[in-house]
């Protein structure tokens, strides 16, 4: 076990560019991933909420992390989205994401079902005793079980292969706590924040990094937040936080997550800006005054 | 377009008894399906919250239908669970069950990430005009985005190919309103409630029956009840729907949902009892002690 | 103890007219109970939520009692909302309102800080023990502290003055376990539902009556509600209830509870219409166009 | 208008002790101001939720104002509780505050019923427009209807009377959202957290200061965390903000708040740790190990 978190700054939780049929636009994907690493992420995380992992069948997931991490080829380390759909298959693409060399692979706590304590403990420990390649845990309550900061120390305790948590509450007293619980045993987990909103005070009470979707539009604030805190230019990364989060409530705002942050892609130059949800016909109707909405906003940042 | 509802009575939304290694035991799913007719179910509901779509692949969720109606073998409708990771998948998996004789699919409301109305409303009106099958919805807002009245009545009036709903909200003025916006230009749409602990009342109001999963433990029960609120004995009826309700309120506390009612189920002679969720050592432990008070609950009701 | 219900059938739980000055307009309001009781309503029930108990100072709560019951005068019984700042004022207002003759006192659950069952459960208990009237409790989660089952039967068996339950829940499931677990050895306790989407169901399950806001508005509609549920008449009660849904619908969306119904009452004659809280200009703007609105309604139902 | 915040630094929101008949004991209060005033509190704040100012009467909460003004005598600023009835109450509160030299008013967001935004711009802009003395915000949304960034940011525009917000979401994105709102326009505004467990990145983003039920149990720990924090001594305030949680969760999860607070303040030396709640008999065989338990917490802090 290593005294310093394996992973630190900012990881992007990007989208997975489509082509007109809605399948996997490979190209555009290499693309993205080679202009998202030039802006200077620390790291890249396909298969998360921001990917739609749940809206790719269990082969084009496969697909999205053999494409990232072929194209990445070992510039920025990766972790890999691998819930699918129980323990056996998720430990299966454990076992393919570890071989593509992905640095750690995320799990989110089990979905759909809303699990108690002990049965997201057991679900979690059963992966950390048998995956063959590290793991971190992603606790998004508005949409997945909830990780309890007790549940997290037991697992941090008894499982080495569990390296950290990436937590997308947006709650910083739990931050804390969790900081707080397992610091002092694992000086190596690392704890990320999820929630874009928050960044600065989560560097503060020791977070070591985000992986957030805004990473994927405006990969230039997020990181210059990260570097700015990271300096002690206090000032500085305050006046930075409060434009991610602009940028962040807009393109939240503009769609259904995490349809906006796939716009946002579009604008600065990523695939077609089309999910695989239908859209109704006002939800077509309104498009065009949205992008021209949201394009503006990244003119006024510099961005576009 | 009938008069009449397309669905009427308890469709039975089952789990799928596993092997020791977890795999899908047929034998024992067929037995099941056998004994459940036998009991009087007017319906199957494979690939529902019971039977825990989600944790099986999607061709496991396929060989799941193809045993039940196989097995079935048209002594009743299958309403089969058909959501899969998008729009194109599911359409597939919708084609697939009607070549296989389900009387209609049911479809979850998009879940882990919370649709807008206007999302969801987008989602099965792409549903309703691609599917060679009827179609039911199927909205749980404790799991999924929830389905609004004004969104189902919507859907209602521009897709002959819905023809239902089923709804587990258990809220009876959301019943209410549905029924009131819809019947009167969809005389043959099916309210169908799969809230165990309510359906009484949801037959004085207007539903035409219920998917439960107290079915799957005690179908004599839920049958019963069924019965007798139609046949307007009343005082049977409420009396009825008190033990409905004790033994949903034991098998829904005794674990995560649904694993009760595999336990339940297991009582029944199908099955081990066993999920694929790994369980804890404490849970484990507790196991014997719980089964043997579930077993006692039954044994109290003459089912064992 | 009695073996029937004491309080059965429409209670209800009116607003209170100000003057121009947001005085209570005691002319207004003693017409108002005339008004009510001619319209049929089985009893009254002032200073509830929907009379704005706490916008009134304590003297001003035991005015609006007084007025109420010495305008009765005994041709209905009468509900009094008694809950004060603590027990003892709390005590000293059951005092108050038990020498002006109320049949019982109705006591909301603590609000403001939410409290856990335990303290629920003490602090009816020691009203119970003390009260020297009659005592109903009064569940309405979305305001106050959740009344649990259990502690509702605690209650019941312990406290033989507290003789009912007045629920704001809507939850059937919730009102069919409190009536199972009461009933059998309380046969005097009533059990009333607040929610005017579900009386129909309610009383279906074993209600024995309803305090409703629409009754201030629609006495008419309420009781010809009632009554047809009594007499067996359920398709001309199941219509009725969607009439009374359309109803409570309108005027709970209206504004802020219960400006809506403060109107409705203006619009059957009774006051000015206007509450005690600021509105601001846009409000105030509105307010003309969702008055005809609302006034268009009512002559939609022959009640204007 | 100046352009320095009003109000800074750590306001104790007290418990009131009572005596044995749980009237006010105002020599316990009196020497319970001294004591946290020389323990460095640089305001009170009696009132608060944590003085439970729902559970007096109105003629109470003026006593208490009074006895603390009394007694703090200049020393320190008083922001004094006056929310009331009604908007008529709750201007003569304000006006008996200022002329008792209060340094303002701080006004709860209309609780029991749940206002919409509008109600709640409304309710503070007509308090603003009257009040004779400064006003700040209370937003607490876990009781009361919440204040929404939107809603403050008009307030400030409008009112030079309102001069800062409380705010105990403990929601650090929703606090910078407001300071993002309403600094720049308002540079005299005072922004104040009261959710003890993030005083620490509450301070980093900008706040000002923090009103804490655990100021009155250890004062000595806010006051050394917001020094600490001021001094830029970084990793000192995240060692103490970590203690400070520990006394928060352990006196907020020992009964229903804010009685863990009066306990808090027994430990100390000041009262008899019983407020106004009757408690069941099982809450009372459980005080004396609890009481044991949180004065071993206070031993290790050396606060014993």
């Amino acid at each position: 076990m290593k005294d310093e978190p394996r992973f630190r700054g900012i990881f992007c939780p990007h989208v997975v560019p489509l082509d007109a049929d809605g399948a996997i636009d490979e190209a555009e994907l290499r693309r993205y991933v080679d202009w998202l690493i030039e802006r200077g992420v620390d790291g890249l995380y396909p298969n998360g909420s921001t990917g739609e992992f749940t809206r790719f069948t269990a082969a084009e997931r496969r697909r999205i992390v053999e494409v990232v991490a072929d194209q990445a080829a070992g510039r920025v380390p990766i972790l890999a989205g691998a819930a699918e759909a129980n323990l056996r298959e998720t430990l299966a693409a454990c076992e393919h994401y570890a071989k593509l060399g992905v640095a750690a692979v995320a799990i989110v706590s089990p979905y759909y079902y809303k699990l108690g304590a002990e049965g997201v403990y057991a679900y979690f420990a059963e992966i950390g005793r048998h995956s063959p390649v590290d793991v971190t845990l992603y606790n998004i309550p508005m949409f997945a079980s909830p990780i309890e900061v007790d549940t997290a120390r037991r697992l941090a305790e008894e499982c080495d292969r569990i390296v950290g948590i990436k937590d997308s509450s947006g709650d910083l007293p739990f931050m804390m706590r969790l900081i707080d619980a397992i610091r002092p045993s694992r000086p190596d987990w690392s704890f990320l924040t999820g929630w874009d909103a928050c960044l600065f005070p989560m560097l503060q009470v020791g977070c070591d990094g985000g992986t957030h979707a805004s990473s994927g539009v405006a990969p230039e604030l997020t990181r210059a937040l990260y570097g700015a805190t990271r300096a002690g230019q206090l000032d500085e990364a305050r006046a930075l936080q409060h434009r991610v989060a602009r940028i962040f409530d807009a393109f939240f705002a503009a769609a259904d997550f995490p349809d906006g942050f796939r716009i946002g892609a579009a604008l600065r130059g990523f695939g077609n800006g089309r999910g695989r949800m239908p859209r109704s016909a006002s939800q077509r109707d309104a498009e065009p005054a949205l992008r021209a909405q949201l394009a503006e906003l990244l003119r006024q940042e510099g961005l576009l």
